[in-house]
């Protein structure tokens, strides 16, 4: 076994620990909240599925591969909850610092390739980063919306707030931009949003 | 909202239930069994992260596509444990139904698209298929061994049947075989195979 193979082994057993980070999003039977690997799954899902639903043609691997890791980061960093405003004042230098780390235990090569589609996803300049930060907005709306309000109500979250995290939405998936502003419109209506 | 994007969203929304299907498998620090969703997704990071080390050249997004989808029969189906023999027996019949009724939610060309690459990865003859089962095998062993024989404890598992299991590494991913080989002798010594 050489060294690069075993670095990757590493770096595999690793990211397991993934599956102990909790995000405030709820799964869909509201049991319990769903853990970052199982939200990172879902998006490499949705963005094989949805790929012909981005604005132009996109690099689907390049994408599908994003999802999977652009939240690997949290193992050290943690989840910062989508509407935390105190939170979010250091998130990037913690996540920085994760990135440095957890993404250095992979060979010299590999650690470059999953550090520059880590570093596409939070620039979202590209066509494939814009449409999985697309996926990444949507995703836990769908799972609010199937719970009830989930998240909106525990953390008291308003439609502004809701309405301003989804533009990217609006902008690089624009084929769900009427299921996001019909189920906007219904947790309103239910007071699911304040 | 055209009804194929309906369709989709239906898709995206039902394979969430993945994330309550329990494996034998514990996550890494042990405190818990990792759910399906979970496995899937590490199997798409390993598929894209170990490609290099298949036997021939791959097609990788196909790759990391079928270890994403390769255990949603399991919502209706369940998890059958890889050393369950009664639970083997009608495994099969019960898969079929429940990929007639999951990929069935998604818009025809896209579940047959689906479909055809479950299919694939049961009948593991193609290259893809071969390898994604391979590290289909590997991932479990790797957390059993970093739990201290996890599952082959509690089950009583022996070293034949991980060997005997384990086959489909030697052949399509042999750059693992030492690795394994030096698990299963731990495992021996530790006692955590009989």
């Amino acid at each position: 076994m050489d060294s690069d193979f075993q670095r990757r082994i590493t770096f595999i057993l690793e990211i397991d620990r993934l599956k102990t980070i909790l995000r405030q999003t709820l799964i869909t039977d509201a049991s319990r909240q769903e853990t970052t690997a199982e939200h990172s799954w879902h998006l490499g899902v949705m963005a094989f599925l949805l790929a012909d639903h981005a604005l132009g043609p996109i690099d689907v691997l390049r994408t599908v591969k994003m999802c999977l890791v652009h939240d690997i980061v949290e193992i050290d960093a943690g989840d910062t909850f989508a509407y935390d405003a105190v939170g979010y004042q250091d998130k990037e230098a913690r996540e920085q610092r994760a990135a440095d780390r957890i993404f250095g235990l992979l060979p010299e090569s590999q650690a470059a390739e999953i550090r520059a589609l880590w570093d596409e996803f939070e620039a979202a300049q590209t066509p494939e980063s814009r449409f999985a930060n697309a996926l990444d907005r949507l995703q836990p709306l769908l799972n609010n919306w199937k719970t009830a309000g989930g998240t909106w109500r525990r953390h008291t979250v308003s439609q502004a707030q809701v309405t301003a995290r989804m533009q990217s939405v609006r902008t690089d998936l624009p084929e769900a931009w009427p299921l996001v502003e019909g189920i906007i419109n219904e947790a309103c209506a239910q007071g699911w949003l304040k």
